[in-house]
């Protein structure tokens, strides 16, 4: 029974985020979904990342979390425009689900932004199964967090488009081998590109950032 | 809707865990559930704990996870016995549930076992919410993921008996405040004590070992 009622509630999300995808697009603005672990840096990322985009690329931020608004106030300070989702007044949802997502995205006005970013509550399992109406998904992997990661939830990383490998700057003391975290994230998900980082020493950003723009871009100017 | 099948979901697991506990209470065997993000370090952590143990505590270890027997695999190198769950076949589960635990737990010969460890599924949501039968909780936190994830994620490092700040050999590197860490576990639950560890680099080990002997003992030697 359990099962069938989990799939009735992906099957609703999934009509759901459907509807919100073809909305993003009228609005043409790209949407991003981020997902990782608690802790691997996902607002970090962010914040760098934001600083490199704006204010070329126009970007808001959605972040999802259970309880405090840590993130947004960091975020807040790129200058981006920033709602947050808690869910602890939805049961302490583990994941985002498109409603929520269209809530706020409604709170923005999209006429005015080129890229939305939905920094996910961190969680490698629940969030992979929700459609939130985006267009691309990246996972970020921390090099803390050990090789077999991809492998042992492969569902978030064989859905994203993308994946960043962040903190770099530990690797050296670290017993941990990132040509085999990359190898493992493509045993998963053979076509994406991973982006070797470190956040916060503004370290290999930029490969990240001109593929993030050049998403964002072909789906706002799509060729001829 | 959704919110009364979840309650519908969590009461079943809470009858269910109330039975394994009065089990495992007849087989005189302490459980401990541990829990934390992907990649804080639970299973070498469980390595360098059963060393130690083993084998005047006699253990036995589940472990869940989604894919993969990695962690199974480096436990059984401590001579303890060892089941793995992979909830893949349940739909990709986020955490673990009463009927699975117990399911593996009567493929051990309990009435030799004095103390049972499930690792838990990494997530710092969903295992919160599901009593599985325990005695006693153990959240582990690793000094890599920020000191903010116990305001982030409470109701796990609320349910504790006890928690644990690993890698703390990593914090020479890190931008990482352990006191403030400590600090934030302990204005959630101030009751429970905070283990600082490196698992790795064997430091910090003897005060979380003795406090799981004394739990362990506590039960199965009741105060006359």
């Amino acid at each position: 029974m359990e099962i069938n009622i989990q799939k009735r509630v992906l099957e609703a999300n999934e009509n759901e985020a459907e509807r919100l995808r073809k909305y993003f697009a009228e609005k043409k603005v790209f949407v991003l979904n981020m997902m990782s672990s608690p802790g691997s840096g996902k607002t970090e990322t962010l914040v760098k990342t934001l600083d490199r985009l704006m204010p070329e690329t126009r970007t808001a931020v959605i972040v999802g979390d259970i309880c405090t608004t840590n993130d947004a106030d960091r975020l807040k300070s790129t200058g981006a425009e920033v709602t947050q989702i808690n869910t602890d007044q939805f049961g302490g949802d583990c994941h985002l689900a498109a409603h929520l997502v269209e809530q706020c995205a409604r709170e923005f006005d999209l006429d005015s932004i080129d890229l939305l970013i939905v920094e996910n509550i961190g969680n490698l399992v629940c969030p992979a199964e929700f459609d939130i109406g985006e267009d691309a998904r990246t996972v970020v992997l921390s090099v803390t967090e050990g090789e077999d990661k991809p492998l042992k939830y492969p569902l978030m990383f064989r859905l994203a488009q993308s994946a960043i490998l962040n903190k770099a700057d530990l690797l050296a003391y670290l017993d941990f081998d990132a040509d085999l975290a990359v190898k493992n994230i493509n045993e998963v998900n053979p076509e994406i590109p991973v982006f070797r980082i470190s956040a916060t020493k503004e370290e290999g950003l930029d490969p990240w950032v001109e593929w993030l723009r050049g998403e964002v871009s072909g789906k706002l100017e799509p060729k001829a």
